[in-house]
């Protein structure tokens, strides 16, 4: 494998989808080219190499694609948030802000044990809502939330540094302006 | 990592889910397992270890977490088939049978080229109305479908059977009967 493959140049730009005026970035476009996918999976966890990593925590749907990549590549167990309702065993639950309105995620309550790390992943951020979200249900069953890595950053919507001022560390492959 | 990790006994079965007198194969106690998700990756696709695969499909949404760790663990690229009006791009669509009733399914046009060697995966077999449809729908585009890989297998609900008879290698790691 060589690393000069550019792997933006994978992502796929939609207009006005899913409404006039947004942009909108498909990564499906990425996932679907080996290089590119191998080479985001390992950039995105390359500053944990070596160090131990529990639990890898994906968002549903998207989320799950990387998240299971990622837990494969740093040997570690894979965690899903999901949508209300899901979800099979005892969960945690939490309200989080969508463009328009709130919705809920959960997760199972046995999903992390106390102080075992913890990498979330996602493919997108945003406004962050999504991300805060899962941030803090990780923590309210006491994960250490070692880091957050998405592929696509969209800084003009302030999410990245919503989740550092939350003291997690976050990650991001490529961003895109405007928006 | 050892191979006498028991990945059967990593699944939970949580009695009367969705609805009473079904026992539901809960596999995220498994995937949350560090080694046994590890084991499950390199079990599923060890028959075709070597071999040339250009893309891995996962079935929405628990596919997509094996599909990304198998797509990795094979150097593929990923296609997600997902629930209709999901993807951005052009798709292709199709109906399939679910307990009650019907549903649809797509994919991008343009995720799969003609030819192109494709391993279908999902967490679970039953009746296999989903597998099929996503084995119709990936031939539709063209696709070599080599291979369809479960973790679970519910024999009694004759889904491996259907696709076999489809001429699709199945692969599946454990079985549970009755249901």
């Amino acid at each position: 494998m060589t690393f000069d493959h550019d792997i933006k140049a994978t992502v796929r730009t939609i207009p006005d989808y899913p409404k006039k005026g947004i942009l909108f970035r498909d990564i499906t476009t990425l996932l679907a080219d080996a290089r590119a996918f191998r080479r985001a999976v390992d950039e995105l966890v390359q500053p944990w190499a070596g160090l131990k990593i529990d639990k890898v925590a994906g968002i549903e749907a998207r989320g799950f694609i990387l998240g299971g990549a990622v837990a494969h590549q740093v040997s570690a167990g894979f965690v899903p948030i999901r949508k209300k309702g899901k979800l099979p065993h005892t969960t945690v639950r939490i309200a989080y802000s969508l463009e328009y309105g709130l919705d809920e995620m959960e997760m199972h309550a046995d999903a992390v044990r106390p102080g075992e790390r913890v990498i979330l992943v996602d493919d997108l951020i945003a406004t962050g809502g999504t991300a805060e979200g899962a941030v803090k249900l990780l923590r309210q069953i006491g994960a250490n939330v070692i880091a957050a890595c998405f592929i696509i950053d969209l800084p003009d919507l302030g999410g990245a540094a919503k989740l550092r001022a939350m003291e997690v560390p976050v990650r991001t492959l490529m961003a895109f302006e405007g928006h």
